[in-house]
């Protein structure tokens, strides 16, 4: 016996429920707004062929959790590479469990999408449209329809059989029409709240597309050298929000928001406690762009801990 | 289950001896020595009441793992604080395993004093003297008995029943006689290899007590404002060893070998491949300031991973 608790991601995924994921989120944001949650940028460390990537975080408001998230970037890749997220009592320093697996840093990605577009789609958004079908589009969606009473879902990536697969899955994941179409113009076209959840470096539709009232979320590539989303998007937007604006500064790359638009930038936790400065009209264009708040996994794999323990 | 392989204090100290772990040590210096050894300082990260410490190191030569030791340093103690080991392939990333507990970190500790003393210290030593009591001391003790065969050891820690108990435990520890004494001028005069291993922040022994010939190693605190050791051991010794420069240098307080004393430190690993730069005669007086080089927990967890489970 471990003489402490760990959840792997099958403990995890059967437990679990979005509702309980973007609370969770919720919280961590409160703590970021209050000023209790410490979130330095990630921190990487060459080991061996690769590179281990911590996120340190704490929570010392209610959550009263510290702890870490690490994975590694090595050039192989392999069903034998896992994340860990370590929780910690942030005042005692006592340790309190472990999670082992891609579960909670996924999830608490797809939570703070669900924040995000809580705190900025239009209460009545119908249509959710997802480019890309992948592992982060899946959360994305989840926690999306935690937050939205949603009519459909449309899902477009290139592969058909990818797209299909996604829709089966996302449909039992939230009992809702999950559609995969042709084209991404038809997604971009219906879509109320647009969820670009790629890997692409070029942009995966067309600016001219957007339409007024859309929220647009991105969680792929988002530097001015690769970028998933058109940049003209980024000028359109009338809000630009982010969860971390120390990790925004802190990459060694250009963003995708520089200049004007990234002093128009404004923290998801800032837009929370201040409305006026997210989302003001129905015809407002807004735009969440997720870095990676550090300390939300720790909050996320406490909850989890609580719960499923 | 958790899909991988834990380790815990009780598992390692039920299975293990010192002569593995000092050869585990050797095999860390040698990939040191090679340049295979990635070992940048500790990383401390503010996490609520306390810090998180991160030594995060890869061995990429034969050894091929990667990893980190993390702990809590937290105003409150108590049994529920840990520490943790991670292992990675150094290679393709896959998580091999991880050791939960005190023992790891203790042992390379003590680990790399042995492989100090078997590199510096007189062939034939015969007393080892100890000045405290604690768990470091006890490491020490059992590292420096695998790699010299000493008639005896001799401790001294002001409270008689640390002192007793201590040499009561260690003596099974190491099949030699233990023998607590009531004074520190005692153990330093009988030592041919003394080990200080205590939390004093002022000189546990007095210098004029020191005698040729004599290995020195300091495990405690070893700063200008809050040395165990007297600073006239420092300039007194013919070779002043460490096993991380780095680490040395990295501190932000003022190191006890600091001016000449501090050009004149080599690294063990160093030493090793070139013995010329260690003890060249019996009447040299050789110190060995331990501050903890990164890389080697993760080089001892792979080992007994490999070895207990």
């Amino acid at each position: 016996m471990a003489g402490f608790p760990i959840l792997t991601d099958d403990a995890v995924y059967a437990q679990f429920n979005y509702e309980t994921v973007v609370d969770a989120m919720r919280d961590a944001f409160a703590e970021r707004a209050a000023g209790t949650l410490e979130a330095p940028p990630r921190w990487y460390v060459n080991a061996g062929a690769g590179e281990l990537v911590f996120t340190v975080g704490a929570a010392t408001g209610p959550t009263n959790a510290s702890g870490f998230r690490v994975y590694g970037n090595y050039p192989d890749t392999g069903d034998e590479q896992t994340q860990l997220v370590a929780v910690f009592d942030a005042t005692s320093g006592a340790f309190e469990g472990l999670l082992v697996g891609h579960a909670t840093g996924g999830l608490r990605t797809g939570g703070i999408g669900g924040v995000a577009i809580d705190a900025l789609a239009p209460a009545d958004s119908a249509t959710l449209g997802v480019l890309g079908s992948g592992f982060q589009a899946r959360t994305q969606v989840g926690a999306a329809c935690a937050v939205r009473e949603f009519e459909e879902v449309l899902v477009y990536s290139p592969t058909v059989e990818s797209r299909t697969t996604f829709a089966e899955t996302v449909g039992e994941d939230v009992d809702l029409p999950v559609r995969a179409v042709d084209d991404s113009k038809s997604v971009v076209h219906a879509a109320d709240v647009l969820v670009c959840a790629t890997n692409s470096e070029t942009p995966v539709f067309d600016p001219a597309w957007l339409e007024p009232g859309m929220h647009v979320t991105t969680i792929g590539p988002r530097f001015e050298d690769a970028h998933e989303l058109p940049l003209e998007v980024v000028d359109r937007a009338d809000v630009i929000a982010t969860d971390s604006l120390p990790q925004v500064d802190d990459y060694d790359r250009s963003y995708i928001a520089s200049g004007t638009d990234r002093e128009r930038m404004v923290e998801l936790a800032t837009v929370l406690e201040t409305p006026d400065l997210g989302r003001t009209s129905d015809d407002e264009v807004t735009l969440f762009c997720s870095v990676g708040l550090a300390g939300t996994e720790v909050v996320l794999g406490r909850r989890f801990l609580e719960e499923f323990v």
